[in-house]
């Protein structure tokens, strides 16, 4: 059993914190939060002990961090928890700033760091990838993928979010890489305000569609929009040379009904941490493998040139150029 | 091109008209109907002449004869066409009565006779047999048959139409004879009054389980309703030792709305001629093979026997008793 | 947190206590099972001790017992169980004998006893009750339930098993009770054996065709096989007077496959213990409600009237007559 | 009746004859086509003259052309047709030349000319123009458009084709802009050749995102593929302030297949003249309007906008920069 350490109990550390608590091969040491009653409702919860940072990060029982506080801790944490030796499992986005995010290689490039990208880690997505790898639909040449989330979120958010394309694509531009299997060489983005016109005051879109080129002439479009009209909608279609495979969208139940208007299935999951809550499981699985040796499928590099996608789309709306990367 | 003649203008005589006309291989030759305003409209439709039946029998020039008149003339005509030569295409059922249509052997099982059971037509329901005969699903074991109407009739032809096994299962009867490949040897049904008790008060039944075992063990269930509550509703199901092949309800369109309510597709094709319009299209294809010479995949016998069927899913309704047939 | 005894640490235990472990509101106690080994092993996976039958029925801090042994064990502990003043959560069936399970009545009709059919715990099932239970689409009229398991059991099992009816369709005929709301007054099934002769030669049946009439009419269909051919196939379509609503299969994932052939879907899920693995959850969340002084949503009345339907079911293939039930 | 001459007896004039043919409101009153002998078999079918170009032009019985000849004769036949007073069905594209095509304004801005965009009349994106237009689902945002054929043309049918753009995806940029309902002002598109290298050096693209701006800041991306690896795909997804409502493939029947790979459905409906069928007949229907003196719903000026989003199209690939439509 590995020892880990939560660091934020908020919505997300919640989650991970159960994950670690449930998972067999981990141990949930104890959680960390500067708001006291946070740190001490989710200790409490699974009967451990509050800690500091500074006590996490210098027992050297303690194996590995889970880092879900704000993304303006995310690098400095990262950095901290890797030169005292632990294995480190940090939410994403990696931070908003390129340059800043570029300049922690130094410490974190060869870092046991799993940057939690959860599509990865959901099952259908997961599917996907594997019927690509298998080569039973030939060889990939496109790629759509489709994310749009229920409802948009409060304007004083949006203020703070780095964006639409750091805060929410940042998701699809990691998928984009994982699914392309090379890196983006061409990105052009359109965006627009559609949604709520505080958004557009704030200097932001909350409409877009981004197209991406990869050396060898695949391409990808990412369609983003901050409210679908509908719920939840995380979908991709990837066309290869021999056929087409994708993941739809997930509904609540397998229940139909069938009336004079015609035949209605049902809800589609629309809560986030419903979605996605098998992919955070194995997200943890996967975490637990790392501290039991396993180099990190996806990690800090990842986290930097999924950030420097989002920078690219965004200065494409900005300048309605095509933005080409090094 | 065969030269045919139609009786019966009325609604399914003025579908089977026009498929005659349009047909490469027929000239429709004249209309037949003791309502003169009837025959003369359909006959002007198509600029052909009003004929009488003996007319239209004794002309040596026409080869065919297209029966669509009320079912109690189905077998009368019948009998009268093939002593007169003619090739038939005749309307569903053969008669409401099993004796009388049993009398009529000597004439009709041999007869150049095309039995009109659109479901055999069907590109769904071929596609489903199709599958079953290519053996890739293995040996077939049982069948299930969905057939609800959208709408009760009114109780006036409830009351001169037979009753629902003779007027509406008829067609179930000769699906489940078709697929199956074997014969019937014990039929038992439970019928009740669910949708209209006028019906009811008719000695009739307007909702139906029919389950039926062949000689080597399959097993059928047919599933009736005069009303489904969502339209017309025409399905099969076909279990075999390798899997199940089905045909699903045709939709309008392949539209789907997707709201916070879920998602939902187009209403179901809902009126029996639009959901059928291909298979009336294919039987007069089929009559004009046997125009040609070739032998009807659906006769006189099976007309008969799913008569037969009918009348002991009745009867066991009424005994409570299974119904071994001979 | 109430202290519960698992009794039975067979594959069914193992999933009932790793439930009741990670509930809220239970506390595993300890395991109960003949088989030390088996014991050990569970009692050592949740770090609780194995306790003796009589220990734990005489410790009163125990407030419940989860009865997860085998069959014959069930209606004894049961009933020893709720003289010791325990809750119980009894796996299915009640009974493979109808008298001896009538026998019982005086001690157990009362009892604070949750009898598990796992169907009634399904979130899909209960969102087809639930949408049905708002009037949406009217009044119920007729039900289809299909229910065929991947592939057939072993000859040694079907020979103590008590027949498909009462060890596999007890689950469709709680169901049906559960859905149509009101008893069944008269059964018809056809059988047969197509599967696996070796099963015909133990005097059971491994294809059916199962028909249940209530006292108002009410119609239901139950299709059962030992083996479907594609997996496990677990589905009820209920028509009601305003359309109908039903629940299909679960799929391992959303993900389609287009290609030359069509468009495919991932496989169907077909381990039981996956297939219903929430449904499991959800059951010992009921439990735990029973042991806050809920009363249980089902329990040994229901045990005994589904065991009725079953050796009807199987009296009418032995006599090909309908049985009707007091 | 109206008369009305077709000009073209190639694959496409087949399908057009006929349908005039059968339509109940015109007459076919004859052939031309520089082939004799493909003029003299079309006509032979329908019992029709072949006529002279001249000679169908000058007859004054004769109501109205179809224009199905090759593309450089479109615009050149519809202004000699218009200034001989009939209407006119012509097929798409109206000339691959944008200044030529813009030339004709003078004679064809106002002419009673059908240009024949088959999506328009296909009942499944009218269905979902239709749902659109009726606000239920709100206001329109932004639009999906997949449009991706079953295989490469010959390289040699590609050298004349005019590209990708001109060629296959105007109707798609002619839906955008039906379907949008404002003028696309700035595009951008991504092209690769992955399909066939042979395409690529003919300096055409096989594979293409192309994305659109209208003013007011919808979006639309159009989707291409010179081959799917699936067969003929045709899809729409438009995305509103309340739902999203999209039209996908159509498949052969409604027959699926269950079997241990999961379930399969029918292939899709590869062949673009049984695709479009419906959507050929309602054409047709639509000329007949005209004739009778409905307006146009889509004639030159809509030839000549989609042309012009085509160019931008292809000037983009060219550039690698957005290009502003006046």
């Amino acid at each position: 059993m590995h020892k880990v350490a939560l660091i934020g109990a908020g919505r997300i550390g919640r989650i991970h914190g159960r994950n670690a608590a449930l998972n067999g091969r981990i141990t949930l040491a104890g959680v960390v939060d500067p708001v006291a009653v946070a740190a001490e409702a989710l200790a409490g919860e699974w009967s451990v002990p509050v800690l500091s940072l500074d006590g996490a990060l210098n027992d050297p029982s303690i194996a590995g961090v889970i880092i879900a506080s704000s993304t303006d801790t995310h690098l400095d944490y990262s950095v901290r928890a890797t030169r005292a030796g632990k294995a480190i499992f940090c939410e994403k986005p990696i931070d908003q700033d390129l340059e800043r995010a570029r300049g922690a290689a130094a410490d974190l490039k060869d870092a046991r760091m799993l940057l939690a990208f959860n599509r990865r880690f959901d099952p259908n997505f997961q599917a996907v990838k594997a019927r690509l790898d298998d080569g039973g639909i030939g060889v990939l040449e496109s790629l759509q993928i489709t994310s749009n989330d229920p409802s948009p979120p409060p304007p004083s958010y949006v203020a703070v979010s780095g964006g639409l394309f750091k805060d929410m694509a940042i998701h699809d531009f990691d998928m984009a890489r994982w699914i392309l299997g090379e890196e983006v060489v061409e990105v052009f983005a359109f965006g627009s305000c559609l949604v709520d016109p505080e958004i557009g005051k704030l200097g932001d879109v909350d409409t877009a569609r981004t197209v991406l080129k990869t050396a060898s002439g695949r391409l990808c479009v990412i369609s983003n929009s901050r409210r679908s009209g509908f719920g939840y909608d995380q979908r991709i279609e990837a066309f290869a040379s021999g056929g087409m495979v994708r993941a739809d969208n997930v509904l609540e139940s397998t229940v139909q009904v069938w009336n004079e208007a015609g035949a209605s299935a049902d809800r589609f999951q629309n809560f986030f941490l419903d979605r996605y809550a098998e992919a955070y499981r194995r997200e943890m699985e996967h975490f637990a493998d790392i501290l039991d040796g396993a180099t990190p499928s996806v990690g800090y590099a990842d986290g930097v040139a999924a950030l420097a996608l989002a920078e690219a789309a965004a200065r494409s709306v900005q300048t309605g150029e095509v933005v080409r990367l090094a």
